[in-house]
């Protein structure tokens, strides 16, 4: 890991940006991510090592000539520092740009479509920070349409079926949703979580999380140095992992001072044995092997 | 060219950084640029591409351990935005941190020490922008002092000598200093111009330079952008090296637009032909061919 925190959540067609530390644009360039798929960034805190490539994200945006709006979801400061950039440079945006700065200290809707809902994460550091829970919504049933024509149902009811809705039919006979249509896909869901010193009660805001992402700044044999700076070990976010009923975990934002990161798996894998690990440019497809059980 | 401005000037033991785009930090750990050598920052203007990476890098000396000061030159503005951000972060710098703001339109000193002198040069850029003169000041005669103890000169004199007096013997006689002292080293000098429009103006400030490094954000063929961007071409560079008595001209901060860089020495050659190419990672040492003449 020599880059700053970045991540990219591709779910349910959105291609969110979670933290933006320097560097960020030329790491989505060398890894091939199209700017103008990202409308929504979310940031954590206002740490420069997920903050500060913000900025020149925000103009780069603005010379590839965007004309969609921009979000911007981060702690209150986050638009005085952006916009104060902006205005030195005389570089304001063409293409209009919003914040929806976050104080709140309980978790929080702050996203929601159609699809997905983002809430906030509380977590515990020495400045004020959040993580995100991305949940995708339940999917509409997919219509067994062999079986609806089997039993002479009109197209008119068609959206009704996707919508788990029971048919009753011109002779009086109820044909239960279940035969004429399939479940929907299984809804996936993501946590991020950076940083935080080890907070138990992060457990319960993710129940049965899909995948985990937990900060590992150090390993158990530095847990002194993790409560001194709010951040946490290995065996810790493995904790969060296990108490969470989450299917996966991922690690991240490991100190410098370690010549390996193999070590953080070893540590939370004999309390977590689904762990990962994040590094530079690494990518999990949720869809894929290991994740698909 | 795929990273912002940033280049570091080794003058008379001095680590002097010019610029600080997005991603400094990275290029200086990737060179082997020592952090701790670099105490004067010297700031162009408040575009992102040439400032973005300095609030990463004032963290970043401060998680090194720096106690030694830090000195930043640059427009007005650069103050409020590093602070805020450290602010935001609450991330002050625990070694002394000073800002010194320019606001003047003409030339003026804005360094010196025994060694070194530095100018600004006023650009015509977008927003309020300064090049930077840097020159070496003479350094003191070499003593010859097998001529000197055949004068039978006293070691109390060998100050004066290197100092450029001539001495005067018990006898009366005078011995000129020429017979008793070699000249120094030449003294260097290297002018930094980014970002301009072509302006003839600069070619007064910075006489006989040495070096100069002048942008050339575009070929003639893209003159008319390059007038209403405020950038200069290749062949103005040339021109402003060629008006000025430069010995070496240096192009850089090329438009991504053009596939190779290769044609901004061959346009600027024709008017001034000891040109040559920055990019990514390049060093010039003055004191190697082809710059010792």
């Amino acid at each position: 890991m020599t880059n700053p925190t970045a991540q990219v959540l591709e779910i349910r067609n959105h291609m969110f940006l979670i933290d933006c530390g320097e560097g960020t644009q030329v790491q989505l360039r060398k890894h091939k991510i199209k700017f103008s798929r990202i409308n929504h960034i979310f940031i954590s805190h206002l740490h420069g090592d997920h903050f500060f490539g913000l900025p020149g994200l925000v103009v780069t945006f603005r010379l590839l000539g965007r004309k969609k709006e921009l979000h911007i979801h981060g702690p209150k400061g986050v638009k005085e520092a952006v916009t104060l950039l902006l205005k030195l440079g005389d570089s304001w945006t063409n293409y209009p740009l919003y914040f929806h700065e976050i104080t709140a200290k309980t978790s929080v809707l702050v996203y929601e479509d159609e699809k997905v809902t983002v809430h906030t994460i509380p977590l515990d550091h020495r400045i004020y920070t959040n993580g995100f829970l991305f949940q995708e919504k339940l999917a509409a049933r997919t219509l067994n349409i062999k079986a609806a024509e089997f039993y002479g149902i009109d197209k008119a009811y068609f959206q009704n079926i996707k919508n788990g809705k029971d048919i009753i039919l011109e002779n009086g006979d109820v044909i239960s949703n279940k035969k004429i249509s399939y479940n929907p896909p299984a809804a996936k869901s993501y946590a991020f979580c950076s940083d935080t010193a080890y907070k138990p009660e992060i457990a319960s805001l993710i129940k049965n999380v899909f995948a985990l992402y937990h900060e590992a700044t150090f390993l158990e044999s530095e847990a002194t140095l993790a409560v001194k700076t709010k951040h946490s070990t290995a065996k810790q976010a493995a904790s969060i992992a296990k108490e969470s009923g989450a299917h996966f975990l991922i690690l991240g934002h490991y100190s410098t001072r370690y010549g390996s990161i193999l070590p953080f798996k070893e540590e939370a894998s004999t309390i977590f044995p689904k762990t990962y690990l994040a590094d530079d440019g690494v990518s999990f497809d949720f869809e894929l092997a290991p994740f698909v059980e």
